[in-house]
């Protein structure tokens, strides 16, 4: 942030508030305090009798490789409309009965995942314009080492690894960068 | 949104992108995008033995009415982080062990409320920077009609409604502003 997106100002500067205890960004002209809060990504396992559905990714980051259907949350929605909405955006599959199953915190680039479980009839799918493919895949043939992103990899675990066990739960826990830059993993 | 933070352009315009579907700020000078999206409050039902403990607000909005220790979520914490420190700040508590409880969609100001239930094991509480008081409630004391929030009211409702039950579970709901203004909440 370098100007004031309120006044136009170009002396914006980090400082803590006065009754504030974490630096915001302020404008010292118009006197707007800034604040940059988490954002929500939501989005589905959508299951179809045994099987998995997801979308290959057509667009950067990690093109190419494979995910569920997920996205960041917009205003005037709900976490479900918002997790529904990505998986018709991204799958073309409309998705209506949905039960919380993961609430995870990256805490390194401030998101909240909140995936929801989802069944269909029908194995009914197909590319959406951020999706190269789409897939129903079964538990064996997940390319686990294809898949966009850690928590990806963590949430289809907790789902076959609850499936196995005949109960679904809802799961929290955090993905995490350490200063080596691995990230760890953690279940609450 | 008048000025764009990034180059500082006066020529903001509020569009859809293209391959999005939604308005947002763009700058046509130098590109930028600008997404808005909900936030997370974050809180706690804390309890000492049959008692909740309540923070009469210091500060606008609903100055002067009760609620629960609740706030927004900051960057790089968990959601959990986040409402243990929104219950020290407000109430001087410490909480650690902490059950999620409610997750409530309030379309109308995109903002997700998600509550944790808490348990003390002493009435240890006392007015942060953004309370004017603390008290340990009993169910028959608790006051309703001075309540700051309406999702405050439906959160300690479920409460006691689950602790009657004698089972806690995870609830989800909204609190939608209806065309003549009012709210409308929804269970799912």
């Amino acid at each position: 942030m370098k100007f004031c997106s309120h006044c136009g100002s170009d002396k914006i500067q980090s400082k803590v508030p006065d009754g504030d205890n974490r630096a915001r960004f302020c404008c010292p002209d118009c006197d707007t305090i800034f604040y940059e809060n988490p954002k929500i990504v939501t989005g589905c396992v959508v299951t179809c009798e045994d099987k998995v559905l997801l979308c290959k990714r057509a667009i950067e980051p990690r093109l190419g490789l494979w995910t569920l259907p997920a996205g960041f949350m917009e205003n005037n929605e709900t976490v479900q409309q918002g997790a529904a909405r990505e998986t018709y955006e991204e799958a073309t599959a409309t998705v209506t009965e949905m039960s919380l199953f993961t609430v995870y915190n990256l805490t390194h680039i401030s998101q909240v995942y909140m995936i929801f479980r989802a069944q269909l009839d029908k194995p009914e799918a197909s590319p959406g314009i951020e999706s190269l493919e789409t897939e129903f895949v079964s538990e064996a043939d997940i390319p686990w080492d294809e898949l966009a992103f850690p928590v990806i990899n963590e949430t289809l675990e907790l789902f076959f690894a609850d499936r196995k066990a005949g109960e679904f739960k809802v799961h929290h826990g955090e993905i995490t960068r350490l200063a080596d830059r691995s990230l760890r993993t953690t279940r609450y």
